[in-house]
C-alpha cells in the first residue's frame, strides 16, 4: 500500500480514480470498477453534451480528451480511465503526454486479452470503432498471427440505451449479427461500453463462446497499476462515486442507473 | 411559369432548389421532390461530419444551418428546404432571416396535414425531436383542441440504416412502439426523416392508420411555393441532383441509395 503524500497534501493512494468518457456508457466501467475495487473514490465525467464522439474528427476527439482530463485533474486523481473506445483510440496518447498520473484506455486492454488466447477472435463494437482498426492494430502489436473477425453492430447501443435486455428482440437482433460471424470464432470482445448489458442475448446466441468485457478486463489493468507505485485507498471498505456530466436529462439517469447497476445519486453538471 | 431573370442572369425558375440535412436522412424528403417535381433540379447538403444534430445546442444547430444555407446559395437555389427536424426546429427562422428566397421546414407541413384532420394524432421520432415538443408546438399554432400522442422512437434511425426494411425484427420492434400509443390514434405523423423506409412495417402494425410522411407533404408544399411567383423549371423533363457530404464513407452511399431510390451517382465532398 505504498501511499505517500501527493502534490496537494493528500496521501496518494487515498486519491480518487477519474474515469472519462463520451457519454454515460463508461459507466459499465465503473460498474466493474466497483466490483473489483470496491474502496476506491471515482469521478466520472460524462460528456452527455457532446455525445458520440464516432462521428468527430481525430483532432476534435484529442482536443475533447485533454479537456476532460483537465477537469478530472481539478479532482487530484491518482489514475484516469479513458472509458470510452473512440477516446481511447484518439486521445489516449494525448492525455498520457499531458499526465503526471497513470492514464489507461478500455482498448489496449481487451485486446492484450484477445492476444493472450488462441484464435480466430471476434470483435463487435460501432461502426466507428470498427472502421478505426482500433482493437486490429493494438492486437497486432501483441502479436500479428491472430486470424480477426470485425464486426459492426449499430443497432446495439440502442438496445442498451432502451434497456431491451433479457428481450426476444435483442436475442433475435443478436442472432442477426452474429451469425454474420465464422463459428469457429470462440472468443469474441466487446469493443464498446454499452454492450455488457446485452451480454445474456448475446450469451444465448453464442453459448460456447469467452465473452471479453473491456470494462472487466480494464478493471483488472487498473488494479494492477495500483499494485505497484500508486497503492490501493485503504480508509472505508467502500469508496464514493461523484457523477459529473455536461448535459443531463432524466432519461440518462435512468439509462445510466442501469448501466451502473446502482442508484445515480450524486449526479452534477459541469461546464467545459 | 413566372420565370424572370435572376440575380446571376438565370430565369429564376430554372434555379435548382436547395436541400439541406444533418445527415443523409433528407434523402427521403429528395426523393419525394424528385417524385412529385421531377423536372426541378436539386442540390443536396448533408452535415454528415457532424450529424447528429439532435444533441447539440439550439444556438450550435442555428449556426451550422446558416453555414449550411451559405454553401447552397453559391448555387443560387430558388427555394431552400431545411430536411432535418432538428435544424427545422432551432435553425429555420435564422435561415429565413437572412436569405431572399423562400425556406421551408419539414416540421410545418406535418403539423399542418396533422392539424387538418380529427384526431387524437400521433408524432413519432427522435428522442431530440419528441423532447423538443416541435410539433407539438407547431399543431398547436393551427389549433389547439387536437389530442396529441408523442413518442420517441430511438431503435428505428439503426433499422433504417441498417436496411432491415420488410423484416421480422423490423416488424416486431415497430410494434413494441405503436401497441405504448393509444389505439384511438388513427393519424401517425413521421416526425423523422429515416422513417419513411420503415413504412411497410408500420403499415402493418397499424394497418388503419394514416401516416403522414412530412416528405412527401413537404414536397406539396413546395409545389405550392413553386406555383407562385417562383415558378417551375420547365427545361428538360428529369432534373439533375447534386450530392454535397461534409464527409462521406462506403457505407454513406449504401444507405443513401436505400433512402433515396436511386443510384447516388454525384456524390461530392465540401468543407466548411
Amino acid at each position: 500500500m505504498g501511499g505517500h503524500p501527493g502534490e496537494k497534501g493528500m496521501i496518494r493512494a487515498n486519491r480518487p480514480i477519474g474515469v472519462f468518457d463520451s457519454g454515460i456508457g463508461g459507466l459499465t466501467v465503473v460498474r466493474a470498477l466497483r466490483q473489483q475495487l470496491p474502496g476506491e473514490d471515482i469521478v466520472y465525467l460524462g460528456d452527455t453534451a457532446r455525445v458520440p464522439y464516432g462521428t468527430k474528427s481525430s483532432e476534435t476527439i484529442r482536443r475533447y480528451t485533454i479537456q476532460a482530463g483537465a477537469i478530472l485533474k481539478r479532482f487530484d486523481p491518482k489514475l484516469l480511465v479513458i472509458a470510452c473506445n473512440t477516446a481511447s483510440a484518439h486521445g489516449l496518447a494525448a492525455l498520457q503526454a499531458e499526465s503526471t498520473c497513470p492514464v489507461l484506455g478500455v482498448i489496449e486492454p481487451g485486446a492484450t486479452a484477445a492476444a493472450a488466447l488462441k484464435g480466430p477472435v471476434g470483435i463487435i463494437g460501432t461502426l466507428a470503432t470498427i472502421q478505426s482498426g482500433a482493437y486490429e492494430n493494438a492486437i497486432h502489436r501483441h502479436r500479428t498471427d491472430l486470424e480477426i473477425h470485425s464486426l459492426a453492430c449499430p443497432l446495439l447501443v440502442s438496445l442498451a440505451e432502451e434497456g431491451w435486455v433479457d428481450d426476444p428482440i435483442t436475442d433475435a437482433v443478436c442472432r442477426r449479427y452474429l451469425n454474420q460471424i465464422d463459428p469457429r470464432v470462440k472468443t469474441l470482445v466487446l469493443g464498446c461500453t454499452h454492450y455488457p448489458v446485452l451480454l445474456p442475448s448475446l450469451r444465448r446466441v453464442r453459448p460456447d463462446a469467452r465473452w471479453i468485457d473491456s470494462g472487466a478486463v480494464t478493471a483488472s489493468a487498473v488494479e494492477r497499476v495500483l499494485q505497484g507505485a500508486t497503492g490501493f485507498r485503504t480508509e472505508r471498505p467502500r469508496g464514493t462515486l461523484r457523477i459529473l456530466l455536461t448535459d443531463a436529462s432524466s432519461r440518462l439517469r435512468e439509462v445510466g442507473e442501469r448501466f451502473l447497476e446502482e442508484p445515480l445519486e450524486r449526479l452534477e453538471l459541469v461546464e467545459w
